[in-house]
This record gives structure tokens, sequence and C-alpha cells, in this order.
């Protein structure tokens, strides 16, 4: 399994092409338009998210509501590409040298890209380094997340801190329960009380022209024991999604479990001990290890947290340098959100998504949805056997 | 460039094949065994670290001291073979089943690989998910940096956390002075106030038949702009080094720059301002970010560190099952060290070392080391001229 | 570099993301519409090719007239699409179990991939399968050759053999005369004599209701020696250009240089031996080795030939069995030609462009089209001074 | 499941490390040692074949005759080793000018990858490019082998040529027999007649010097229908099976079924009627196709034939070049065979097992042979009731 996006921020439309998919997946634009939804919501957001409302277009590998085996094709169209095709037109005689963008922002790939392709126009950079981009990945992972409900593996996201207002996650909580708090927060996150402290924070950020960043936790409920492996480096189920969710654009550090806590505890604290029952088998009643031992996991939750940097582009710009006169002068101004940590929340289960619907690809194989969902159960059995 | 390892811990030896170095690089033993001695030190190692004294012998792509082109084959020697050449042997007819390990240790891959790959004697999976595999990742980093300093890339290592205990680290300070301490340091930390501490902590915990973890950082230093890529979630340098950091045995995360504390600092101090000085070029005057923007070296250090939770090994076992009655047992006692984040973090360099020596090669091509360089150098000067 | 294809042959469109180009190669829709339009050629051809006239709409990666680093999307559009948009619709309330496809063609994947998918309606593989997939690889070759026009390579077809009709290829032609002769040919063949009996065959085949296979060989000019590696089984250069031919629809077989006329030969007549003269450096004055020793391009032309078996879907059907009621009948009947071997030259090429732009790319890395291009005149300095 | 080989001819050991194979596969030296000993056979071989008599050692991923999940690792020892650690030294103290080979074979990577990797002593290259890294092909393909017999796929080979005489390949013939007679006969060949004219070409050819090529075929039967897959050009069989066949060392074409002979057959003539029978399913009564339609198994024995080039080391060399000089000059003469057809069908059942075992694992996934057989009965069930 596998899958490329193509699409600049501001281009005619965003594509992915995502392959391995098995046959038989039932599949409607709903699914995924769901999750589109989901990741242009929360506080915080600037005025694109309101020109938006993201829909998608199957133009390969689906028929008649299901996948078919051929890789699937999803196509995201620019509603506001009428304003933007002269400044995006492929074709040459468009070309105008008086638009070039020639003041990198910091915290973008602006500078470093334009000097590694060699290009005086940092647009032709910050349109494809864009978290714009992140939409035609939230596609394939609402794809993903329709397969894995089929393993009854479920995926939510939270948000955990944003400008230094941490929230207070419970421990003990009704899944449904918690996924309808999360739902209904504007922040993405279960705790009221911290709810509104950080709203405020965002508030007073957009007052100042500043941008705020923060922390998320994404988990999967249901994950058998034994994706992964421990047998290679590169086939370490954490190594992957450590790439995949990294991969995010802003996102800066990813974590499992107890995450960097681990550093302050001793082993005989960290580690989750083993227990039998009939019937339920081996299970724990800590998950310090965030469902992850060995590069495998181990039949608990996956939790994993990521931190978001702020958003760099400022109403209030950094300093920076014109590349053409060599001196010093303000980044570009661009159009951007205050706080978008809710927002890579979403882009976060996606990413997770992906990444365990290739995990049981690897484990599982098969070639239809009947086929793979057969073989899981089968392995359920075998588990149960053991 | 690739690498894989095979071995298990016991076994007669490890190995690893690399492949994908330009020839005419200078290669020696002492080059690969100077960074497998590294590896060994540290305060809190067991009793196993005295033995070992890793050496690495070439059987394959080096000759009269140079790569050849050819993969690169390098073998460390189980010197206690011996000992053990009954229980790790390949032979059926050595097999006796009264040697099984039955009871798996929390926080290992013990349990959840057995699960997987139907073995009902755990050592089948603890020898290879052992961290002893990481000699073998250790020479091929080695390797790496060997080939890095023809592009005056240096990685260095230091501890930054153990048991609770956060060293100061040195703002400002020259690379040498830094180099220096942190070598001499039984913990790998350059703040001699911390190292006392963390010494104490170990030896504490070493009592009380507990381990440690701990926080370490890698610095590369002299990367170019330009590694990595912003166009695609997989060709991203951050996902890259966060997924050969994160599949280091008992790393639960990575972040890079300021890292966690992200989630805490608004945009406005969080990114590095560009600025420009003849000769020298564009610069930057924090490192906020780490050294990667967009997926993108930026010319800075990069700068990422990796919490290691505490070995799970521990003298005094915590609550397991016994895999043959399914009754509650301790777990199974296995030689262990109290404390190996010193040792992490040179393993650590070994994975960053990989990862840049794959970027560079991605970027400059080259089949021989001359090549290579000839190319990173006209790079060098494109850039001055940008 | 790498490439994907999406899309049904009578969807709405073919999508193609090609990735890894680097930035600031001059392209315009002309450049691919070109190749596009070639492949729609030959004597032989059925209905579609008349309604096809294929497009290509550049959606990603391309502005004002050239690269910048992101990912390529191209996109060629169906434009009979109206009549086909409900059979090949995406959404469930389309279904229409009475338009099954359901009598399997022998010598297309019809049956096999319909039992390994578990679909019923044979269109659901069918669609996928089909040639038609090909524009898209097409249109991904003339990218690569415009990219490979800046190291001097070219790559031509010609067809060698149809229906048993074999050309005579000649030996000593200026390779502007033998252009020319072959792009004039409705068979793509360099042989007036042979061209008119080709064309003879295939009417003749048209009249039974009968298809023709044949051979073609697709050269490229101006390999520099060095590409690919003797180091690796699966970096063999011959080995990724055959997986490439191999994989285009009805191709049977690959062969390079004397291919199997070797079986016949001794090796004092078989190999091409070495010469040297001032200037020129290293020649040959034969290439009975299609220009690739040990895995490597040798510096001659790259000389491959490739059987494509007659197109299976035949006016007058093969027997085949109904999949409803397990009795026999006739496969289905679909639109075809009666001859796609001049086609399928025009797509080898671009297979071969494909994998020797990605040699390219791994030699000489480059993330722009000068310092690709920078670095290889260094390279062919180098090989002079060598 | 991947596996890469290293080695120089005439260096210590071989190494191969193949990884993804399940755990439990019961596995013994003999079964790995019977193929290597079936590459070293074959009428026509050199000197060296008697040094050989090549063993392998796991030296990981077997324990007690079982392999466990790890990496496997085999090592073929060089007997010959302490006549070359000299001249095959990886240390640089042992460097002596004087025995570097400076006069390429026409036919070998000699020149054209001591250009690329900038090699002054061509022994650098030809060491690495020798056909002697083919036994830890073999190795691997003899433990994949292994693996597919479990799913009752087996492999055989023949010779269907050599030095322009073919032999006649019985179309009805018993399997044992034709093992018997394939594996009795100096030549590989199934047909009395042509195998003693065969052997007279051989010894014909060494009389003058001189070496012959040949044909051989490859035969799996047993194989499933539904491996590979039409839906990207990357994913088919055929495609995967061309590359790794084309990578064996002298192979220069292969084709599928009738390959070539497709030319110059009707489409009437040349596809595989389909038909049904109880109990039976679906079959074909021809298998022109060579088993493979759309890059698919069909369920009818795979058949792929490969042609071999003249070993192009010969006793009477051929014109070179020296390299110090730049004069006219001999070939450097090597030790080498007359003709190594036989050798070669032996280690391209070997390719062709390795590639099989990875469609196996992409289809049928499992971590066990236990999961995986489980996961291919259920399949075999399916398609009986599809």
């Amino acid at each position: 399994m596998r899958y490329v996006t193509a699409g600049e921020s501001h281009g005619k439309e965003l594509t992915v092409i995502i392959e391995g998919i098995p046959a038989g997946l039932k599949l409607s634009a709903d699914d995924i338009n769901r999750d589109l939804a989901r990741r242009q919501l929360g506080y915080g957001r600037g005025a694109r998210m309101k020109i938006e409302k993201d829909q998608v277009e199957f133009t390969a590998g689906v028929r008649f509501g299901e996948t078919i085996g051929s890789p699937v094709c999803m196509v995201i169209r620019n509603f506001d590409w009428e304003n933007w095709k002269r400044v995006m037109s492929a074709a040459q005689e468009d070309f105008d040298d008086k638009i070039a963008q020639v003041r990198p922002r910091p915290g973008h790939a602006d500078l470093a890209a334009a000097l590694k392709y060699g290009r005086h126009d940092l647009r032709d950079i910050l349109e494809r380094a864009s978290a714009r981009e992140t939409a035609a990945r939230v596609a394939a992972g609402a794809l993903c997340r329709k397969l894995l409900a089929g393993f009854n593996v479920f995926i939510y996201s939270f948000v955990r801190e944003i400008g230094g207002v941490t929230a207070d996650i419970p421990g003990k909580i009704a899944p449904d329960e918690m996924a309808n708090r999360i739902e209904q927060s504007p922040v993405r996150t279960p705790d009221p009380a911290a709810e509104k402290k950080m709203m405020d924070a965002i508030a007073a950020a957009e007052e100042k022209g500043d941008t705020l960043g923060g922390v998320f936790t994404v988990v999967a409920r249901g994950v058998p024991v034994g994706l992964g492996s421990h047998t290679q480096w590169d086939r370490k189920l954490d190594g992957a999604i450590a790439r995949g969710l990294m991969s995010i654009q802003a996102i800066k550090g990813v974590a499992f479990g107890l995450g960097f806590d681990f550093g302050g505890k001793p082993g005989s604290q960290s580690h989750d001990e083993i227990f039998y029952a009939d019937g339920k088998g081996f299970y724990r009643e800590t998950n310090n290890a965030g469902g992850i031992e060995g590069g495998t996991s181990n039949g608990e939750d996956i939790v994993v947290s990521c931190v978001m940097k702020p958003i760099p582009s400022l109403k209030r710009p950094m300093k920076s340098v014109n590349l053409v006169t060599r001196h010093p002068d303000q980044a570009e101004a661009v159009r951007s959100d205050v706080c978008a940590v809710p927002a890579a929340a979403v882009i976060g289960e996606a990413a997770l998504a992906f990444e365990l619907a290739v995990a049981f690809g690897e484990k599982f194989g098969g070639d239809s949805v009947h086929e793979a969902e057969r073989n899981f159960k089968a392995y359920l059995k075998q588990i149960q056997e053991f």
C-alpha cells in the first residue's frame, strides 16, 4: 500500500493516488468529505477555511460504491481557482516576474527549498510546502479509516496543549462520551476548563498578530497484537508511525505513551505488567508504552502525541532578507490561521490510519476486503489458541 | 543507500550489509571499532559490556583500505559464542524443550512478537529484539560518519536527562570543549554537576534492582541547506530521521529543536529569523527549528532529541504470566544494564549518520567519493551565487 | 524518481503523478501531447483511436512553463465520458447488475484478476487492465524524454516484425534518415518492403476477425557509460529496463542487443571488442550487447527489443466460460485494434525513458536541471580524464 | 520480503541476508547445499567448480532447524581464501600496485564499471561482477523453494539450446520422468539426442578457446491463480520475474510462454481458451501465455525462458585496450567455464523462487508458515466457491 499526493495550495486541484486498497471496500464521497470537513474546523482558523468546504471526487478505483482493486484517485478542487489561475498557470506565456515573492518566512520551507531547487520566486516553493496539501492526505486517511473499521480499529484524536495551556485528559471515560466531548469542542479538547483558556489564548494571540502551537494525541483503539516487527530497524511500527506523523507540516516531535516523561520514571513504574484472563487472553492494566513494544503492537490502544510549532505565517512578520536586494526586510505576509492544532490532530489521525492500514496489509495480505478480514479473523483465533 | 542487519544477541555473529557507499572511501576497521567501543561505554552498564569488546571484520566491499563500490559487509563476532552455540544452534538435533523461556518481560517485544510469529520459546524473539543488534547499526553508522566527514559534517551526542536529573546544556561553547566534556563523562553529559547526580541516580536504581531511562540529543554540525524535500510526505528529512531514531530499541519519542516546548511558545518567539552577510550568505541567530524547516535542512545544525524508556529487564522482575501454565508469574530475569542512555546516544549518532548519508546520496549522487564531493562543492558554490 | 498512474479505460480521466523531476525543466503540454498522438497512430488501430485525440493537462508541478520540483500531475480526459459515466459511476446508486460482463477473454487479465480480487463483473478488472492506461505512462515518459534531452539522450523505436513479416533493419543509416522513415511509416518500420507486407498482413487479419502481434525495438542514443550498477541484483540497469518494458500490456519478452541470437553464437563473435582513440575515448565497433554490460551502460546505444502478443480482444471471440452459468460460452467481444505493435513501440520508448531518467537521477542527483546537468558534465570530463 | 548479497568472487565469503521469511519454516543446511551443488554442475565448467563444493552456514535467523522470523543470514566460505587473502585484503597496508588488472574484457562490466566508479584496478570491479555472486542468490532461492513447497509450488528448469543446438522439449511427459532426465543430463536437457550434440559443441568450443551461450527455461508448477496484479505497472508479476532473471549475470533476454514466437502467430492461435469442469474449476488446455495474463498468474505453470550470452572470459582473449598505456592489448585472461548454461538454469530457478515467494507474501501475508498456509488454503477454497 502506498500513496502520493500532488497539487499546489492555490493550484487547480489536489490529487491523491492511493494504491493497494483491497477490492470490495464500500466507499462513498461522504466517507471522505466527513474528514475533510473535520480538518477545516477549529477555533483560530483563518479566512480560507470558510472559502474551501473541501469535497472529494473519485476519478479512479471506485465503481458503484466499492473499490475494485485499482488505484484510487481522489481529487479535491480549489473553489477559488478562477482567482488564481493566472498566478498558478502552467503556461509559459503567463509568466510575470512582477509577482515573484522574494521575502522568505522564517519557519517555512521558503528559503531552504528555494536554495535547494534554485527557485527565485518563493511561490514555487510555498505553494507545495503549504499545509493545504494535507487535505489530500486526510482523504487518503479517511479511506484507510474505512478499511480499518472492518478490522474493528477506530482512530480518534484530541488536543492536549495549546500555547502553554494544558488539558486534563480524563483517564476513565466511556469512548462515546470522550468522542462526543472532543468533536463538540472548538479546540478538540475533552477538558472544558482548558478549552476556555485555550480559546482565550488564541484570541489573545490573534490580537497581537501572533500564532500558537500545541500538542495533540492520536489514539487507535482495537489494534490487534502483532502489527509491525522487531526484526529489522525499518520494519518497526513505531518508526513508521513516527515518520508519518513527523512528515505533517509543522510537527516537530512525536512520542508514544508516556513519551518524554519516561526520562523521569524508573523501570519498575514504566512498563506495563502482563495479565491473563480466560476469554480475554493476555492484557495490561496500564498502557505507558502507548501500545507498542519492540516495534510491535501489543494489543493495547496505540497512543501517540505530537507537538506542532506555531504557524510561521504571522500577521506581524518576522525579520527576513529580500532575496533580490539581499537587504534586511520583513517576511512575506501570507493569509493564515492563528492556531491549527485541532486541524493537525485530524491530519494526525489520517497519518496514523495510513500506517496501520499498511501494517494490516503486510500482516494479513488479501486482495479483497473479504479475504483480508477472513485472514484477520483466523489470526485472532490463532492468538486465542496460542 | 540502504542497510540491513542480521544476527541474534547470543548468536555466532552480527552481520550488516550496507549498500550504495561510493567507491574510494578510505576505511579501516579502526574507524568502525572506535564507535563500537563508544557504544559499550557508560556508567550503569552490565557485565556483558566487559565481555564484548566488539571488533568489526570487513568480509566484503573494502579492499586495500578503500571501498570499491560493492556492498560492504561487516561482521561482529560474539566472543562468548562457545558458551551459547548449543542454545542458539541452527541444527534441529540440538533442540531442547527444557530451555524454553516462557515468562515474557513487560516492556519488551517478548509477548507481542511471540503471538505474532507463533513462537512458544521467547528466546526466539528476544534474541533478535535485543539492543545487541544496535552494534551492527553502529558499524553502519560509523561508515556513514566517515563518508559525511568528506562533506564536513560532524555528528555528536550528549545526554540531557537520566532518571529525572536534567543537565544544563551550555549554549555557547567551543565544539572541541563540548566534545571533550562529553567524551570524558561517564554519562555523556557536558554538565559536571548533573553528571554527578545522574551517576548517583543510577547507583541508587541499581541498588533497588531498578533501571533508568533518559533523554539524549544528537547534533549534526555542518549540514548544508537543501537535504530532504518539502514536496512529498515521505521525502521529508525530519520524517526519515524520526523513523531512524524511533526504530532504536527503547526509544519512545523524537523531537527536533525546541521539541515539545513549541507547545508553550508563540510564533513570534519560535521561528528563526533570517539574516544575510556577505561571504557568509544567509544565516540564523537562533536554531529553535533544530535545522529543519519544511522537511528540508536549512543550513543550521540538525538537533534532535530522543527519550529512552528505562531498560525493561529488571533484577526485580515485574508481574507477568507463564505462557505454559497461563498462571501469574514473574517475568524472565535477563542479564542487563541499569542505564544505557549514554550508549543509546551513540546509537542515535549512527542512525542520524545513516539518514544524512542517504540524503547526501539522493541530492548529490556520485559513485565515487571524488564524484560525490565534486558535486557537493559545485552546489555550495551555486548556493553562494544564488 | 517514481510514478504511479490511476484511471480506468472508460473512466472520467487518467491521472499520472510523477515525482522527483528536477526543477527548472521547460515543459509545455505540447511536449506531452506529441507523444500521446504518436501512441494513437499506426495502421491497424480501431475506432477508439479516432475518438480519443488525447490531450494532457498539468494540474500540479508545472508553473509558467517550468517544473518547480513538486510532483507533476498530468490528467488525460476521456472525451467520451458522457457516454460512460453511468457504467463507470463511483456512486452506489448507479449500480446495475444487468450490465455485468461475465465472459472472460483468453489472453487478458479478466479471469485471473476476477478470481484474485473476487469481482463478478469483469468490467471491474478489464477497465484497469486495458492498454488505455499506457496513455498515462506515455505522458510520464514524454516528460522524462524532455529531461533526457538535456543529457543528450534521444530515444526512438521501430517495428521489426508484425505477424511473421520481418523487416530488414538498415545497419548504417543516418539517425535523421532513420527517424524520418520510421515516423512516416504507418507501421513504424524503416524497411519499405516489409512495411507493405505488414500492412497486408494486418488487413488480412482484420478480414478474418483476427489480430496480430510482433516485435519492436527501442533505442536510446547518447547514453553515457556508467548508468546502473553491477553491485547488486536489483540495481542492474538491464533488470530495471526489463521490468519496465515487460510491464507494458501484451509484452511477453524483452531482450537486449542480439537477444535470443546469443544462443547460437560463440563468445568470440558475441562480445564487443574495446578500442580507444584520442578525443573519442574508449569505444566499440559493434554493439551486440545492446549497450549494457554487467548491468551497467557501456556508452553504446541501448538497444532493447520486445515481443508483443496479438491483441486478445477478437472480433471472432475465442472459447470461454460464462462465470454465472459455468457453461461454455464465447468470450466477451470488446472494441479493439487489429494490431498495436507500432503503438506499443511508442509506449516502449516511454518505459525506457523513465528507467533512464531514474538511472540519471541516481547517478547525478540534482534538484534543478541546472544542477543535474552540471554534475553530468563534470562526470563526462572525469571519464575523459580517467 | 527482500534479500541482498555481499561478497567478492575471491573474497573471504559470500553473504546473503534474506528477510521476511515467515517463522516456523523447517530448514537445514542440506536444503540449501543441494541447490548450491546443482549450481556447480554441468558439462563445460572450469577448474574452480572442483575446488568450490559450496556449503552454507546459517549465522542468523535459524534456530533448532526452524526459521524464527528474524532475517536469515547465510554465509558461503571461499575454501581457497588462504591463496587470495593478500590480493583481496581489506587492509590498506596490503596494497600492491603491481597486481592491478588493466586490460578490460569485452562483455564484462570491467570497463563500464571502472569508469563509473573511478577504479584503476579492474579487480575492484570484476570480483563483484563475477557470477560467483550467484551462489548467494541460489542460497536465497533454495530457502524460498522450501517455503514454496508448503504452497505446493515446485520449480524446475531445463536447457533448450546451447551454441545453436536446440533440444526437442517433450510436450507430454510425467513430471517425475522429466525431472529425472534433466537432473541426469550433464547439460540439463531432457532431449538425449540434443544432449550429445550440445556436449560435442562445448568440447569443440573448448578446443578453440571459445565459449558458448544458450537458452534455458524455468518452470513453476502449482502456482495458484492471482499472484501479481494488473493494477499498476510495477506490480505485475511478469515484470518482477523479468527483472529478477535479467539481473542474472550474462542473461540478455527473458520471455514468457511462446515468447518471441508470438510475433508470428495470429491472436486466434495465441491465447489460451478457457474451460471449466466441476471439481477442477477453470482451466486451460494450452499454456502459450506461460502462466501469466495481465501481469497476474492464471493458474497454469509459469514458463519463462532466458537467453545467456557466451561467457566473456575467453582462453583466446578478445581485443581490448590497456588502461595505463591506452594502447591496444589483449583482454585479461581469467579462469573460466566454457559453457555455464546448465548452471544458469539453476540460478534462474532461484530468481523465480524468490519472486514467487515475494508474490505469495504480498497476497497471503502471514508471519508464521502456519498462518501463511492457512490464508493460502482459505483462498483456494474461495476460488473454488467463486
